[in-house]
C-alpha cells in the first residue's frame, strides 16, 4: 500500500460522489470491528451536516432492514478486512442493484467486497499504530469527503493537518503509557470481566474494544456502556472490584464521560482511565480534534491488549470458532 | 389514566405534527430503559419512511452531539417516566429553543419535561402487561401517526388492530410460560453474568433487559449483543456454561436470530429462547407484526424478571446507587 494509491483511490471515489445528481444518505455499513470503525462517521454526519443523514448499521442487520430510503441518492461505505464477510459483500450487491453509489474498504483487491463495489480503497492495516491511510482515518476522510463535495463543509484541510500529526502522537503516547500499559495487563490478568466507557466520537472504540479485544480475543466478558447511559442502569452493577476502562474525550460530551467517571472512580477501585486531553490534542487543529481521537485511543488500547494477551499467556490470534467452524 | 386522555394527547400532538411548515427529521431522546423504547421507532422510520429521517440518542449524547440539522424541521419526542430526569429535561429545552417541536411521555403531568415540552402524553406504566396506553405502544402510534400525517403512511389502521390485540397475547404468553419462567429463575438464580442478544425491532428489548434489568435491578453483569454482530467478536466468548436470552423475532431479521441461535445452541447449554412465532402474532396483521413483537417481549421478559428476583431473594425494587446519592 502507498499512499498516493490510497490518495488517489479517495479522490476517485470522491469524484463520483460529486459527480451523482442527488445525495441525500450515507449509510455506513459493516460488521464487527470494521462496524465499530463506522460509528464516529455517523457521529460527523450528525455533527456536521446541512443536510445529509448518516446512519451506521451491522451489515445483516442493514440487509434485514432494507431501508426505504435506500436508492439512487444514497451513498453506500463499506469495509471488510478480507473483503470477505458474506454480509458485507451481499449488502454491496443489495446497494449496488438499488442504485446507490458504493464505496468499500478493504484490504484485498480483487475480493468479492472490490468486486461487488463501484470504488474500493485499499488502506495500511497496522492496529497498533495510524496514518493518514489507515482504514479509521480513510472513512473519516470519506465522510468529509461527501460533506465537502456535497454541502461544501470546510474541515478537510483541518482533518488533513490533523492526521499528518496523529503518528507521532500515538507513538509518543504509546511510549509515555509503558509502565500503565504493563500495570494494566498484570493487574487485569484474572479479570472474568472487563468493562469498557466513552461517549460521543470515542464510543466506537469502546465497543471495539469490548467486542473485538476482550470477548473475540481474550474471551473476557464484557460490555461497551454508553457515559451517557451509564446512570440509568448499568452503574448500578459498579463496585471495588468491577474493572473498567473509560475513555475520555475532548468534544462536547467530555462532560457526559467526567461525570461517569467521577463516579465509576467513587466507587471501583479498578477504573483504568485514557483521557484524549493528556495525548497532546491541544496542538490539532479545534474544529476537528473530538473526530479524531478515535484514531488514538484505538492504536494506544490494541498496544494494552497486546500486553493483557501476553500476562494472559493468550495472544490475540487465538481463536475457538472464528474461522475454523462453520457458522 | 384513561384511553380517552392519552388518545386525546396523541391526536392533540399529531395534529401539530400535521400542521408543521415541513418536518425532516424525527429524534427520539431519552435514557436507559426510555432510550431502550426509543429504539424500535427509529427502526420503523428506517423500514416505512419516504423521506423522513429517525435517530434514537440518549439524552446527554443529543446534548452534547447538537445535531446540526436540530431546528424548526425537526420533531423531537422525549420519555422520562418520573418527568425529572435532568438529561432529558435539558433536552427538551434545548430542542425547544432551537424551533423544534418537542412531544414528551411522562406520567407526571407537572413535572418538568411536561413542562419544558410543547405536548405531553400520559399513560399506563404497568411492566407486566401492555396496553395501547403503555408508553411503548404509545411512541409506536406517534411513530406512525407522524408518518401518515407527513408521508401518507397507511398503517395506522393496522397497527391499531394490533395494540389491541396485544393485552391478551401477553396475557395469554405469560400464562403459557409459566413453567419456563420458574425454571429460568432457579437455573438462574446464581449467575453472575447473563447475556441478551436480539436484532431488528427487538434489539432495544434486549438491550433494555440486559441494562436495567439484569445490571440495574439484580446486579447481574450483562450485555445485549446484536445478533448480526455476534458472529463478529461476541461468539467467541460463548461456552457450555454461558448463559444467553435469545429474542427470535417474526420480521426480516429472523434469519439474523436464526443464524445466531443455531450456533449459541450449539456451543452453550444456557441458551433461553422465546420465539415470537410462538405467541400467536401469525393473527395480527402482517404488515405491522414485526414492529409490535418488542411491545410482547417486554412485558413477558418483565415476568421473567420479577421471578428471577424472587428466585435470587433480591426484589427488582433494591438499589444500591440509583435514588439514593447524588450523582
Amino acid at each position: 500500500m502507498t499512499t498516493e494509491k490510497t490518495d488517489n483511490q479517495i479522490a476517485d471515489a470522491l469524484r463520483a460522489v460529486a459527480e451523482r445528481k442527488s445525495v441525500t444518505d450515507i449509510y455506513f455499513v459493516a460488521c464487527g470491528g470494521s462496524y465499530a470503525h463506522m460509528l464516529p462517521n455517523q457521529y460527523i454526519v450528525e455533527r456536521e451536516a446541512e443536510q445529509l443523514n448518516g446512519i451506521a448499521l451491522n451489515a445483516a442487520e442493514f440487509k434485514a432492514r432494507a431501508p426505504k430510503r435506500l436508492g439512487e441518492s444514497s451513498v453506500v461505505i463499506l469495509c471488510s478486512h478480507s473483503g470477505n464477510t458474506p454480509e458485507t459483500v451481499e449488502a454491496a450487491e443489495i446497494a449496488r442493484k438499488a442504485g446507490a453509489l458504493t464505496i468499500s474498504l478493504t484490504h484485498d483487491l480483487g475480493s468479492p467486497l472490490d468486486i461487488a463495489s463501484e470504488y474500493t480503497v485499499t488502506y495500511i492495516h497496522e492496529p497498533t499504530t495510524i496514518s493518514p491511510i489507515h482504514s479509521a482515518s480513510v472513512l473519516t476522510r470519506l465522510t468529509f469527503g461527501i460533506l465537502e463535495a456535497r454541502e461544501g463543509n470546510k474541515k478537510v484541510k483541518d482533518l488533513n493537518q490533523a492526521l499528518a500529526a496523529l503518528p507521532a502522537i500515538v507513538e509518543s503516547v504509546v511510549k509515555d503509557h509503558e509502565s500503565a500499559i504493563a500495570e494494566f495487563a498484570e493487574a487485569h490478568k484474572r479479570e472474568a470481566i472487563i468493562y469498557t466507557m466513552a461517549s460521543g466520537s470515542n464510543y466506537g472504540v469502546a465497543y471495539s474494544f469490548a467486542i473485538c479485544i476482550l470477548q473475540e480475543m481474550q474471551w473476557v466478558h464484557s460490555a461497551a456502556i454508553h457515559a451517557g447511559e451509564y446512570f440509568h442502569g448499568p452503574f448500578e452493577i459498579t463496585d471495588f472490584d468491577v474493572p473498567f476502562i473509560q475513555l475520555i474525550g475532548v468534544g462536547p460530551s467530555r462532560e457526559v464521560d467526567e461525570r461517569a467517571l467521577a463516579f465509576a472512580e467513587k466507587y471501583s477501585k479498578r477504573v483504568t482511565v485514557l483521557d484524549a486531553n493528556d495525548f497532546g490534542v491541544s496542538k490539532l487543529p479545534e474544529s476537528v480534534a473530538e473526530y479524531v481521537t478515535p484514531l488514538i485511543f484505538s492504536p494506544v488500547l490494541r498496544n494494552y491488549a497486546n500486553k493483557l494477551g501476553e500476562a494472559k499467556g493468550h495472544p490475540l490470534t487465538v481463536r475457538r470458532y472464528m474461522w475454523k467452524l462453520e457458522y
